[in-house]
């Protein structure tokens, strides 16, 4: 009984370890990279014991990985979420592009999105980080791609529309948002987004009143 | 005269290692970021004295504030000149991304746009690298809009384009081919930027002809 006491509260301790110690190392990744977060370096900013640290990570690249993964779920949380809560069609593009603005503009991660600082950083660079990154911005394509799909099956979208074409364009005016705005340290390049967004999506659609409202 | 010979020596050997260094820095930066290539390493690699590399360069900033600036005029050879050399109008818009496209695609610096991974690298972090960065890039999309303003005074774009809006559009197809190809290791995002360009440019074209053969 002692026992199972002592090991469930390290169990926990070690728990709540790794989502300190992800939740930095994502914020710090978002801003100076993936390979700025050592486990030295993560252990004396929480003021953990590096050997608790080392402990629930076993290595770098351990931590590197885990940290993609957890981003991935901040980002469904933040932008695939709040995209599906949006009936399915036009109005769901629609949306799926309102909640990357609003998940990139919002400074979710300091750095602005996770996953373009470490695409950015990792995609010359062959190995397990690179796959891990390329995984979840080809899962994130596939979602984009699959919305518009069901926008098209509902004959919201002209005929000859190719949706993983269009999924490109507008993942193409969300990534350069994100750097111009951090870049320029103004709001400007997500208001140019949202209106290259519309006039892409009203130029593909059966009937742009669908867009109205956005 | 035999101390004149020397200090020439001197100055030629300087400008072939600030030459030597230069291409180094920019590539590795390409592939690895700004941060990677130390004036250590750099000498290492390079086969050249670490005190001869020192004197050209006082410091990793004033290297990596030289490898920016190298790799401006780098891009201005393999992207702007050619877009100059096209008569002005629609055709040089055109010509303009089709040179940034081979430029990316040609693989001028190994590790694809040397400015999309320092950008990525810098944004978030304030400092005289992001300052020179950011500099170069808002003269990359000034370049790209008064090539399109052009067109417009020659009443080769529909009334109501945007100058500014439009640069960044095509900017956006661009920058997303240039991380795509390197993550997925195919060409395939240059032919889909290719054709969000061509769509875009016949949307705003007075005589969307005018880019038939493109």
């Amino acid at each position: 009984m002692a026992v199972g006491t002592r090991t469930d509260g390290r169990v926990e301790r070690g728990n709540r370890t790794r989502r300190l110690v992800l939740r930095r190392a994502m914020d710090i990744a978002s801003v100076e990279g993936l390979k700025s977060p050592t486990l030295g370096r993560l252990a004396e900013e929480l003021k953990l014991s590096k050997s608790g640290v080392f402990a629930v990570f076993g290595s770098k690249e351990e931590l590197q990985l885990a940290a993609v993964r957890a981003a991935a779920e901040v980002f469904v949380g933040h932008v695939v979420n709040p995209a599906l809560a949006a009936p399915p069609g036009l109005k769901r593009v629609w949306r799926t592009c309102e909640s990357w603005l609003e998940y990139s503009r919002g400074r979710v991660f300091p750095g602005g999105c996770f996953f373009l600082s470490v695409t950015a950083e990792y995609d010359a660079q062959p190995g397990p980080v690179r796959d891990a990154v390329a995984q979840a911005r080809s899962e994130w394509f596939e979602f984009v791609r699959r919305v518009i799909e069901s926008a098209a099956k509902r004959g919201q979208l002209r005929p000859q529309t190719d949706p993983a074409q269009l999924a490109f364009e507008l993942i193409a005016f969300l990534e350069l948002s994100n750097s111009e705005s951090l870049l320029r340290g103004d709001a400007d390049p997500y208001r140019m987004a949202a209106e290259a967004i519309r006039t892409r999506l009203r130029s593909v659609a059966a009937d742009p009143a669908e867009l109205d409202a956005v």
